[in-house]
């Protein structure tokens, strides 16, 4: 059997703004499986925020993408071809694997089972995934909301956001979003429960949305955008407010930075302005899952997946994610999905 | 027996600068007192940075001071005369009083007495005070240092900054300061034990001055004056580190505040940056005085106090304060101080 990877090269660094060329896309041998190996044919891949700033050469949370080589992405995949005890052909997996459409995987290490009875397989890579988690891990563990605050989340649509506002109504409180397109603020609402959700691309000023929607002001604002955003929130806080920073996506294709001026709210409003990554925290993957895979076991959660079709679509996929252009967690499919309703 | 009261009205608010036309010093009768209530002979009084908030239109961590009346601050006084079974005439007594000699306290609330034979009276205004406590909760309970971890405080050796480096070095910190003034940074290093502390006044760069004297990053920043300080520092942070923000200085006497640019490092750090005043807190106060007054009584905490003389010359000590020009905790001798070595 000799099968064709087709992959994504880390092709040129961008400045400000990434572009098309900055990704290669060609077709390669697979090599031998050595003993140990598993070969995972990817069936979905995620494109990521956070992969904005491995293409960087400077320190990020983890090290940079190597220029002229594959990136990396979390991806859930079959295991292909196996010569490791601990996988069989037709098992489905998932781990960080990469822009490809099949990976090896060396000793078969990084890659776990997961059961595509529990939910759709696109859904391991956002609910039940890293976007899920940090969500669950931002709103619970750094914003500790109580029932009756008010929690505002930007890109309240995107991977990350729509589990926060769903998590914030369960836990009873008023939530309100942002998004930049009618149709996604519509969706939050009716479809995820929020209170409001207003699109910052059309209001005439975002500080007085903040004071429409939020009128006994903010006691946690989950950050996905940064800078003019951060700044407008900041003159909305309440005393004790808690902001979980978790992503500035407004900020990462900018050769400077807004920077924030309102920076005093932080300190009479008390504020407690934490910094994280899901990464640090996977001690709490199990009770990340018994919550959230318990709720949307029980039809408690809802999740909505925006799936682009093909490994050569992925870079104009991960750029329009980059731009807002998905509407939901943005995936690409990479090949046949043998649970797909 | 007829006492003239001599205090400073809030006369003005400031734009920007606070200039001693804000001030009107005058003389008022003592008014009589009613059943329940204590006079207070004033012996020192503080200024403080906070309390430049107060002099603005807008809502900050108290109720803005009042135009027209007398303006509040901590004092420590003689009981003068009391109609209070609880206090007697020769008591020595601290809490919220008035810019002024002589202070009607009604009913006694919110007064406490001291033990003079503890330390200097003006120690109660500033170790063992407010600032000594901002300190102790700042460092400790925002902190959370570690032996071997970095410590940097800015206005180093100022009412809270001194606290912070010492009692960093007693948890096995390496201590690094900053301040305005060649002879403060020296007084730090020789009379505090700070390990370092530069003139940021005089160095080329904030950020090369941080490279230098935080060869390992800093772990935990005590922020005292903002702006363009917290943005050099932000270039300095390490992973999981730890920022107290106490106060922002370099910024109350401007219009417009600096803001900052490099937010994204509390994100790539995972940074905790905690907002806080200390009048939250009250219920560590025991804790706080077991710690450094037990310390202060073993030697191992030094502390200065720049004393002004005279209620007249309180506007000007408190905009020498604002502005850097006081060499230790400013306070005010408003009269005779009995225990006085």
């Amino acid at each position: 059997m000799t099968i064709t990877n087709r992959r994504v090269i880390f092709e040129k660094r961008p400045e400000g703004w990434v572009s098309e060329d900055c990704f290669r896309v060609e077709d390669a041998p697979v090599p031998e499986l050595g003993d140990g190996d598993v070969l995972v044919r990817n069936i979905y891949m995620s494109v990521d925020p956070y992969m904005r700033g491995r293409m960087n050469d400077e320190k990020s949370y983890t090290a940079g993408f190597a220029l002229g080589k594959v990136m990396q992405c979390g991806a859930v995949g079959e295991i292909a071809e196996s010569r490791n005890p601990k996988f069989e052909a037709g098992q489905i997996v998932t781990g960080m694997l990469n822009w490809e459409t099949h990976t090896v995987v060396p000793g078969g290490a990084g890659i776990v089972r997961i059961d595509p009875a529990l939910a759709p397989l696109p859904y391991f890579l956002g609910i039940l995934g890293m976007p899920g988690f940090t969500a669950w891990y931002g709103l619970l563990k750094i914003g500790e909301p109580k029932a009756g605050e008010t929690v505002y989340v930007s890109a309240a649509s995107g991977a990350v956001g729509q589990v926060v506002g769903q998590i914030a109504k369960l836990k009873g409180c008023r939530v309100v979003g942002s998004a930049g397109d009618d149709a996604k603020c519509k969706w939050c609402v009716e479809g995820c429960g929020f209170d409001a959700c207003f699109n910052y691309k059309t209001v005439d000023s975002v500080e007085d949305a903040l004071k429409q929607h939020c009128p006994h002001g903010i006691d946690i604002y989950f950050e996905n955008v940064g800078g003019r955003m951060l700044d407008a929130v900041l003159t909305r806080l309440n005393p004790f407010s808690r902001i979980a920073l978790c992503g500035m996506i407004s900020q990462y294709n900018l050769k400077q930075p807004e920077g924030i001026h309102n920076v005093r709210s932080l300190l009479v409003n008390k504020v407690k302005l934490q910094g994280f990554i899901i990464s640090d925290h996977f001690d709490l993957q199990p009770e990340f899952m018994r919550d959230v895979g318990g709720w949307l076991k029980d039809g408690k959660l809802t999740y909505r997946v925006d799936v682009a079709d093909g490994i050569d679509n992925a870079p104009k996929a991960f750029i329009g994610m980059l731009k807002g252009e998905n509407f939901g967690k943005q995936v690409v499919k990479l090949g046949d999905d043998p649970y797909q309703a």
